[in-house]
């Protein structure tokens, strides 16, 4: 039987400013990316947001960004590999914190945004993160772009990690995805979406714009907490990977 | 014989500033109050304070402040029990992970300033204050103003804590520290500074400001970090205890 | 004829986050406050705040607050005079130069939330305020609590000032509102907030709690920007005002 | 005769934190250009800085850099032409409010760090400044590297343009300055660093790294305020200008 993880980036509230039905959302994921309050989140919300996971059991995971709260952790900055491992040393510790006093267990990290696309492409900056997780836990699972220098890293230090790929985002023939710059990035369609998702999941493959069909490694899904229909598709998503006996499980089960 | 405890604050270089010597001054301390990045400190400064105490056989602590480094965590701030807890259990896992990282061990956890301030007097902001340090681990020492609210809900909860004195400072009869508004808050006189340490120390007592003499616990000395002469005065007040028979051992040992 | 000012709290958005309908109410109330990046918007949104607001006709104020983007500027700090008047004198040269920009002038600057609120009842920050408004222009009005402190500091060194006050809020026999932290702060009901402001516009009088008439400026009427509801009162009011011969028109007009 | 203006970044001490011996330099340089509180310097520390700099007669400018305290500017973001032209908007305004309340003016605007590296290349980003810089006054003088992009786009404005050269700094035979990656980027000694300014100045010439000579224009020579020798390197370049019969005034006169 086939598996796949749904992971949601949660937590991305601040002080007065509230972002996504995470209390919702929650009951359909099986993975949690909580914010570090580097890009988004602030120690209230973290601890909010983690009673709420483990209300839902959902598996809890940092998600360390960089520190650029008012450009959401999107803007790329020039770090070097040790301003990377320190921010993630940091920003994990800072969740753990969270739930070490609510007895819970970290399962992953994925980076946020910008860091997420660097340590995709960058092999040192990769490098960096990997450590920086490793050295919080071997038992941690690297979560990053499938197929991405993030993921390969993870795998040279000795980590799990979980190739993660994208429902509403079209793939090129390299494997990388469209750039959000080109008008064909999105699929919008949810059909389209789902059954992008499916194949993926069950055969390994992907039909890339260029019209070959590329490999990807699919152990979780993002879908997206901060949209306008954010909780629709995550419902109508669940929905069809179970039809297609597909279970729906957390990573590190 | 008696034993007392040298802590000094540490890690308050931010960027690209630098603040104290703390190269040296580990050299004669025995607790280390490492700032977490609210107050001072960012992820970078953290990592090499955290190397430099191991290197130095110094333990390590927290040093948890309010969000304000442009007023270096000095500014009081209206923050309710439930943000104090937030807070501090953020900056502990943050500086947790470093720890972590290093296979080294937290031993305990001082607020800073502000922070430490209102804690010594607001019972609520205190209680918080000891459960965020008791839910991380219930093995943290709590140092915080001798008799003051913080260390009372420390042992409410049962922390082990240590009372802090202040050899620079002036005291009044209820116990507290002279206002710093007053003009005879500080002690100037390095001898002074030392007879009253001592005398905290081996009786327990000290002079106030309107001559009576009031009882004091000293657990450990505070040794301001970033003063012109504090490595002139760590070296000459751990030479003067150790002369008067005090063994100066860290909190824990 | 009597009149009256509406202002409104706007551009508290802050990169990803959205707050307030500012679009619609721009086109009830007639002056502005705008935040200025220390404890709500950011540079991008105080731009397009500026054009919204000269394109709606709205006079526009600046709206300073404490550097506390995570409390929204609520949370008292301690501040010294002076580092009042810096912040203030900061944050209105900050929108001043977008109003540069635009060839528009700043007809106001009103301090927010802790701020305010501090600056209502002591003096000297009161009086350092006063000074940072003046320093920049001797036209600025300044805008206060009815009576407060900051009001007769700005009427003290010479600046036109306008005694706000608030449609949903009770008041004490002493003319100061009813703190938060009582059950009976709020005024729920629409006409008595209808009632009660058009008794202070055209008597000058407000009921309080203890069932004592007090007596009350009432230059401007401040709508909240961010509640649910905001927009449906502020329509509500205006309308109210008018049917009452109550001219809306801006502070400085 | 020949001219050439000293500038100098002050004013980037921050809270608790000092940089620079900003009270001896302002004797030796013509032109300060100050910190405005996104990259390093407070609201307070303007205030003194721009006081100090009116009391040693010399010329003010704003010195806008990237939102990034921890990384002192120095660090590269991906900020969109809007975000860069927003940031510089807002900077000019803040620091104009301090000479306001000294009825003092602004003689130019200079990019720090990263964002005046990013603006010598990038001619949308260098448009977007020239525009906030135009849009603020266009009288204000725009500083940037010799021969850039920032200089270029200043003047299509229509702006008054300085070009900066560097006294410490080798050159590329394309007149761009060598990168610090390389080793030969530096020039340690004091007398060929000032010989290479006087030719700069005098011939409008500097020797390539390649061996060529290239032209390139000085009309402000770049004095490092946060160095160790900087005071001392101040004072002999002062004098070896004025030996050499070359004026030392401010950009404007």
């Amino acid at each position: 039987m086939f598996r796949v993880d749904l992971n949601c980036d949660l937590g991305e509230s601040f002080g007065r400013y509230t972002l996504g039905e995470q209390k919702e959302i929650l009951k359909y994921v099986t993975s949690a990316n909580v914010a570090c309050g580097f890009h988004a989140g602030d120690p209230s919300v973290m601890r909010e947001t983690v009673k709420l996971a483990i209300d839902n059991n959902v598996k809890i995971g940092a998600h360390p960004g960089l520190p650029d709260i008012n450009g959401f952790g999107r803007r790329e900055m020039k770090i070097t590999p040790q301003e990377a491992y320190d921010m993630v040393v940091y920003q994990i510790g800072a969740l753990q914190g969270f739930l070490t006093t609510c007895n819970a267990s970290m399962q992953h990290v994925k980076p946020h945004g910008a860091l997420y696309n660097m340590a995709a492409k960058d092999e040192k900056l990769a490098e960096a993160i990997a450590q920086a997780v490793y050295g919080i836990s071997p038992k941690l699972v690297l979560v990053g772009l499938a197929g991405s220098e993030l993921t390969k890293a993870g795998e040279r230090i000795g980590l799990r990690t979980a190739h993660e790929v994208f429902a509403d985002r079209t793939y090129q023939e390299d494997g990388t995805l469209t750039s959000r710059a080109q008008t064909d990035a999105m699929i919008i369609d949810k059909e389209q979406s789902v059954a992008q998702v499916i194949k993926m999941v069950t055969k390994g493959k992907v039909m890339s714009q260029q019209g070959v069909e590329v490999s990807v490694k699919a152990d979780s899904i993002c879908i997206h907490g901060d949209g306008e229909h954010a909780l629709d598709f995550a419902i109508y998503i669940k929905e069809k990977l179970v039809q297609n006996n597909i279970m729906v499980s957390a990573i590190s089960e």
